[in-house]
């Protein structure tokens, strides 16, 4: 019989569970809400709890069906350990939740942090399938990243590492909540450039931007490239602009990892072969390793809303 | 009898070759001039009479006494096969420098990109030692890098990685020769130093820089160092500016990376403690995971001006 696993997605909202096959197609899942706080026993029963109905309502045996059981988490995580040494929003330290969790279902039990499940998903069955080396940057509320280096996940010494939003492409620039000025993710994250989208529709009530979203509170990450798609001057400039940053941070990435593939995932790469192609023309000029005979790829994830689920599974699957 | 390594660092004007014990302690060296361009073959040639007459010179054994030939050299390599990918300087491409060097020497022969092997160097035997996740980056005519993650080099995955020098720290700023502007190595490397030293005095003949070094020619990166330490004023805006550039992109790749220990080489890593010293507030205030349990350590590199034979020699230790 195939083998199957179980991705959980722990959030600090909801907690997502799916049961996941090696090529990351979910067969099917179910939440729960978080509802934090709570004592760390009783989070992982609710997350025993939710898997074990997951398998009952859809007819799988939790025991024999499934080969491990994967756990996406925010924080940082000794994946070899199983151990998330600090989670600040669920307010554990040293939490060791593989011997735990697998003290309750009795299978194998893997963790990592969400963004290294993320990678690996892409290394295991999505667009960076195969490689050696890869990174994964989601622009999202913030800028996330993910490394997969030499065949195996990096999180650094502290299992604090890849924290990617978090350099400065433009010293003395804007004020980051981390305490430093001009982080790429002030100008790279989605919320960057819904900001700077609103900014620049205040300035000019003449732009197109203004029909296309009508209700400025309603503006998002989509709003300035469907402007440039129509030649409005003002949402070109915004995208634009937006481009050269985001081109600025990823150049700084490929040349200090020279990876194989970088995937982009987070609500801008929605954007798909529209952003690839706006990129590439920056990337070419700008990457340090241009005419090396082989060099990095930049593509969009393959894993978008599922994500976290798919992405936990394939941490089982990388493990088993 | 104590294991023994020959060290080679290959260099354009110069091969420099010494027999290098574990520690890292060299018993005796040699260098020839490399005169360049000569064909592949030549030069292998080259590098085997050095050794061969090292040896004969200080009564060792090529054969029986050295365990191992290391060779350190600019451009991308691939460490594990043996091959230069690309030496731009040499005007060498897919340079199977392991195979053709063995059939010369008769004995293991290990390559790797130089500051890969300076990074190995202090892991091995320097100032990162027993570390498995560690990064070098020196500071001299530009700012280069070296990384060993995870207990192993990383080179990426075209063997051109860790360009540190060329991440983008202000937009738009300084042009670099790499054809991008605001790289860290603008503003970090002991040359950007040495320019900056010698504009300030220019716009200030007050200062007492000029004391220090009367002639402007001459100055280096050690001249505005001493100048703040004698409390001038021109110096210090000098050094403090320097200091700023130079935490920025450190704490880029503390960021990034988190590794154990960050070891600074080249020039201006002379300056020691006081260095140290000056970076410290900065660090402690930007680092990602200053809350972190467990923290990066910035340290002095422990191998100066044979850092390049030492490190060649520790890459013969380290696969031996």
């Amino acid at each position: 019989m195939e083998k199957l696993y179980i991705g959980v997605d722990l959030g600090g909202t909801n907690i997502a569970a799916g049961i996941v096959d090696v090529n990351g197609n979910i067969l099917c899942k179910k939440s729960v809400k978080t509802n934090l706080p709570k004592p760390e026993a009783e989070l992982e029963q609710d997350i025993y709890n939710l898997c074990k109905s997951l398998c009952e309502e859809n007819k799988y045996n939790l025991d024999k069906d499934i080969k491990a059981v994967g756990i996406g988490t925010p924080g940082s995580v000794d994946g070899k350990r199983g151990i998330v040494w600090s989670n600040v929003n669920f307010g554990y330290e040293n939490w060791k939740i593989k011997e735990n969790l697998e003290k309750l279902f009795g299978i194998s039990v893997y963790v990592e942090n969400d963004a290294n499940a993320a990678i690996i998903a892409e290394v295991m069955a999505g667009n960076a399938k195969g490689c050696d080396n890869a990174l994964i940057v989601t622009l999202g509320t913030g800028v996330g990243g993910g490394a997969y280096l030499n065949g195996e996940i990096y999180a650094g010494y502290n299992y604090a590492g890849l924290e990617v939003g978090h350099i400065v492409i433009e010293k003395d620039g804007r004020q980051c909540n981390c305490g430093r000025k001009g982080c790429f993710e002030r100008y790279a994250a989605a919320s960057a450039l819904t900001r700077d989208t609103q900014a620049a529709m205040k300035e000019h009530p003449e732009s197109a931007l203004w029909e296309i979203c009508p209700d400025i509170e309603k503006v998002n990450a989509k709003t300035a490239f469907d402007g440039k798609k129509q030649g409005d001057a003002v949402a070109t400039q915004v995208v634009d602009t937006y481009i050269d940053y985001l081109a600025c941070g990823l150049v700084n990435l490929i040349n200090i990892f020279q990876p194989q593939v970088v995937c982009l995932g987070g609500g801008v790469s929605n954007e798909r072969q529209y952003l690839l192609d706006l990129l590439k023309p920056h990337i070419d000029r700008e990457d340090f390793a241009r005419n090396a005979r082989e060099r990095t790829e930049i593509v969009i994830a393959k894993f978008r809303n599922d994500a976290g689920i798919i992405g936990a599974a394939m941490v089982g699957v990388n493990n088993d």
